[in-house]
């Protein structure tokens, strides 16, 4: 295995249950009742899509207008619930490991590019690292655009690929872009959830993976 | 069966993720990092467990003074955040129900009164209904009493009593009472790990629990 791709949110960054709180609010506002535990069940997936989900599990059509004016508010939401942003524990350390042992990375997000840009901020990136979000590509996940666009700009072939995310929305788009896909517990999923959508390991955070990095046979550049 | 004890966040209203939300800020101002997926699966222990098992988390001693402001703080960020409360789709047709076919019931939460009325209130609950709450027991969940304060009052026997809850700390304390447990997803926890906590059922939410009450065998007084 030659490489890993990562999702941001959940994964690098304890960011999840803001995300959650702060649809849930927009979404009530918006005259959009979804329980909480669905909405969390959402996050990972492109706004676009989230939003259409949660219309439809209330039994609501939702215009192109509306969806988004509420991924708009849902931006603003979440700044004013958490301004600051968290690295989990150990994601640094495993970025900083990949980089040093020349083991190829990259990061691969949902978000919109101002929104991912504060969580990126904290990760301390190296220079020229490859990072891919929604605004790169038609579709996000669960389709597999922004992972084979990643996979692209890393010049290695789909099968030589790890991703690594919190949600079964990541799980989903890596078994599409025909790579391995890797659970962490640290979007609030279930170790069981994450195994059934596929996930060839769980851990439960970026610092356990490190610890665990031998068990993934990766090969340096 | 003669009876079913209710938790009350997460189960009956919607509640577990503006609390989780809460701790992490709070937990954080207090110098304590512990990521968003781990307060998560401590919500629904008595608030002093919790922010003991939060200290233990990394590695930290909490004097009681400690805990009592956390936890006090807890409240207030919990009422910025969510103002509003929701109960969650069939918890007030499962209650009435419950009450026009004449099977007894209550609810016993780890909250401490003043947290839980707000979230008692919109349950347009029946005159007389047994509620027990942190101020009426020693100990809170994961230790039974709650549960066998209610079974008390409501004059029947541990083993003829459901508990619904939607963490594993209402399935642990009801193991202990001798009860039932059924587990609810609304509370954020996966199927298998309500399972794995001892749920004898577990159902998404109040109203596919309601739609499948007849799985239940309860019995009128």
């Amino acid at each position: 295995m030659r490489a890993v791709i990562f999702d941001l949110d959940g994964t690098l960054v304890d960011t999840v249950y803001g995300h959650v709180l702060a649809w849930h609010k927009v979404l009530e506002e918006g005259g959009f009742e979804v329980e909480g535990w669905k909405v969390h069940r959402l996050i990972g997936m492109s706004g676009g899509l989230l939003t259409k989900a949660a219309a439809h599990e209330i039994g609501r059509e939702l215009s192109e207008g509306e969806a988004e004016r509420l991924q708009k508010r849902h931006g603003e939401v979440y700044k004013e619930l958490m301004p600051r942003r968290r690295a989990l524990p150990g994601a640094i350390e495993l970025l900083r490991h990949l980089h040093d042992t020349r083991v190829k990375f990259g990061i691969a997000t949902s978000g919109r590019r101002q929104d991912a840009k504060p969580s990126l901020d904290v990760l301390q990136l190296p220079a020229g690292a490859v990072i891919v979000d929604r605004n790169d590509v038609e579709r996000a996940k669960p389709e597999p655009d922004l992972f084979l666009a990643v996979q692209e700009q890393l010049k290695v072939r789909p099968e030589e690929c790890y991703v690594v995310g919190d949600a079964v929305w990541d799980l989903l788009a890596a078994r599409r872009a025909a790579m391995l896909g890797i659970g962490l517990l640290s979007g609030g999923y279930g170790h069981e959830e994450l195994d059934r959508a596929g996930a060839y390991r769980v851990y439960s955070n970026p610092a356990e993976l490190l610890s665990s990095i031998y068990q993934l046979g990766l090969r340096s550049a």
